[in-house]
């Protein structure tokens, strides 16, 4: 499929500045471009490729003023990065179809119903008394345990495992190596070794939850675990028992939630982020990567650091820390002229 | 199955505070009661919920002294926590069963056999000469390397991989995407680009070890990575080559312990710590989340941060670079009232 | 197979010392050794084991000089690491033989051929259109999407994922776990939601790179994600999209790459580090364990801390911040003077 700068205009709303009759096939990044590929200009650290991109158009926001001729048509768009998400999402609808069907061998337990629309691959397992809903696709090797339920919608990439009695919502996308259910982390120290509390309770996801690949959310020891609805988690994140995510929270890869925390609504979690156990985080955090989060943090808060402060702080102490062999310096320096003080007197 | 609260209080040595009559058939956690379920009180953190549960039934401890009226009838034990555990642990035993038998399709390759309380699920592979003890269960999909053994009474859940030669001891979990045995991490530098090195060792799992999910344990270069008798590790760990776990030792999620160190008995590992590689840690040694370890530790320390020092010594490092501020300050006021006196002079 | 220690030492160009005629069947960590086993010694840590070992033979630099007597026999070599990389890889090539032919039940789509020296384990699923090269081996429990190419020599242990359209290529390792081309995190915040970006791209992966298990590569949103030739990626890594990772790098375990960063050739890269994303590191960059990396770095640089900084200045700003209780005490002294001072006045 080819389009011309002028009807992705008209699709997306925007205007052309150059040959609108040049034409796309397909999506380049700017620093990759090349003739035949439309690429977009969001992030300004990415400014200094649209003078020498090959790509034959560029998606560029209403008031970016070049400092030098470009060669590439240019789209003028309120949002460049949403724009190319729009077309993205067009091009996506129109070429990606996920199959139908069951595939053979599969294994399928007693009471388990698939609608016709539903994908089921090859070397699945779907245990009895799990529930499937319309439209679910199934992709091969995944492991539905007893009793799952699955809503509308939602697509399991192959090889993931969701354990017995665990609930996923509608329009779902569940990665490869995803494990929703498996035991909490619970042991009860008794005479020198651990006895494993039983987990008995289960794993509630919400609807339009996206979850990474090889990311672990486990199973409550009674009750459950809540993924609200909306969540986007990152590749081989943590989500420990009794934990919950407020909705459309998302999280960065490889953070890990302790044991019964809760993270509100709307946060912003960096990579490789830790939280403590049994603390609880306001809705519309923002956290900063790596950080150590030991306590917990009212809304809005926007911190960083290890142990978390307020992002401000942690700036400051950055450049504080910097600065300490200057400041012990400043102090020995004091320390000599003092000295020489208290000797002439 | 419904208990009342003197049945219960009777099956742990509890005393009745309240209706003993009324009865519960299932758990709660304490701030999501509800009529019916059975909540526990342990961690101070939660005391407030006592006072609005709807639960019915609330262990305490015995020394607990409420502060207000509560509606739900009260156990008291010597530990709510450990009871709880033991309740849990009942119900386990009485609801849930692992299967039993071999499903369609799995393979079995030459010399394996079998015992008839073993499942083996659908899509799982067991590969030539594999030794599998009695009442071993291995969920579907998951890989038994050439040669593995593993003891009596394991769990291997849904997609576990142990590839060849690698010893699983009794009464382990493996929960799913664990991978036991892929090849550690070993290059030699060569001409510009690394060399391989054969990793011709293997892993050894004593009995009573949990391995969380996704967690990996790297085979050794020769001889062996030992994970020790009732080793409780979280999801998501890694474990690399020539490792040594001591008994007991709990790891929490998304710990990573580089090769050939050895982590000694009853050591307590925070999630997200990382060990450097060929160092020795003590028994009984306590380490805090995200702390990074670059050298040997003595046994019974409690050591935390990055690098990690003596715990006691983390804090007031925290609370000294909090300050940093207000040092500056002072020495830019010492460095004025300095010169003022030497221009008095 | 049994050999002595003069067949040995000719095959590697190593002199004996002691009893030539000692033969050893098996490798042996140096501190595990018993008789019939060869060890090596390369790190120093380990020369106090020398002197106990059981093993008949070690392997020392021709420059090690014992300090007390030892039982083994010695082989000198000019590296005693890379002479046990080179005998464990003869050994591993006379012993380890990887399987050919296609295992039942597997599934192959539609036009997809494989060569007779190829190995398809049961259970595997080959979706149409994809390319296997030859003498691949593709273990138990691996999934390769539509039109994924596999370069000639590549390996995937069981349960490897590969996303439809990614490239791997010849003479690569990909260990159990690993997923290739799941979508990348991307996301447009939409009315107090996010909407995703579909994620058009796919990974390449050039020749000769091994990955650890359980790690992630993502697929790019448009054009690719890279691994370049002859990298090394440990265990548990998370590699997002529209990243490129230099030839030759290495990375251990657990660490992280944001979306849209480079790093280099020739780098080396700690567990658990975290790049931000659309950074870019240069090559030859060496970055200590736990660092996070919040901006670009040169080539050459060796750095280290969160946030990082030039390994130098880290372990100078570790030294300061241990010192600030004593700071702060001199600081505090030098007050009480000045006080006293003016006082006097």
């Amino acid at each position: 499929m080819e389009f011309s700068a002028n009807q992705i205009a008209g699709l997306v709303g925007g205007s052309v500045e150059g040959d609108g009759n040049v034409t796309v096939s397909t999506f380049a990044k700017i620093e990759e471009g090349h003739p035949g590929a439309i690429s977009f200009l969001a992030n300004p650290k990415y400014t200094h490729y649209i003078y020498d991109t090959q790509s034959s158009i560029i998606l560029v926001n209403r008031t970016f003023e070049p400092e030098k001729p470009i060669n590439a048509t240019l789209i003028r768009v309120d949002d460049p990065y949403a724009t190319v998400a729009q077309l993205l999402d067009m091009v996506s609808k129109l070429t990606q179809q996920h199959p139908c069907g069951v595939e053979q061998p599969s294994y399928i337990g007693s009471g388990v119903e698939l609608s016709p629309d539903c994908y089921l691959g090859a070397f699945s397992y779907v245990a009895p008394g799990a529930k499937i809903g319309k439209n679910v696709k199934i992709y091969p090797q995944c492991y539905i345990g007893a009793g799952v339920v699955i809503g509308d919608g939602s697509v399991l990439y192959p090889g993931v495992k969701v354990y017995y009695g665990c609930k996923i919502g509608k329009n779902c996308i569940l990665h490869s190596g995803v494990v929703v259910g498996a035991d909490g982390f619970g042991f009860a120290p008794k005479d020198g070794s651990y006895a494993k509390i039983p987990q008995l309770g289960h794993v509630e996801i919400a609807d339009d939850v996206e979850i990474g690949a090889n990311t672990c959310v486990d199973r409550a020891t009674m009750g459950c675990t809540r993924i609200g609805r909306g969540v986007k988690l990152d590749n081989l994140i943590q989500v420990a028992h009794n934990c919950e995510i407020g909705e459309h929270t998302v999280m960065a890869s490889q953070a890990g939630v302790a044991g019964s925390t809760k993270v509100g609504a709307h946060c912003m979690v960096g990579g490789q982020v830790g939280f403590a156990g049994h603390i609880h985080i306001g809705d519309g955090v923002q956290i900063g990567a790596q950080s150590g989060v030991p306590h917990n943090v009212a809304s809005g808060q926007r911190i960083m650091g290890y142990p978390a402060v307020p992002a401000g702080d942690f700036f400051r102490q950055s450049v504080n820390i910097k600065n300490l062999g200057e400041l012990n310096r400043k102090v020995r320096q004091l320390e000599s002229e003092l000295e020489r003080i208290k000797s002439e007197k």
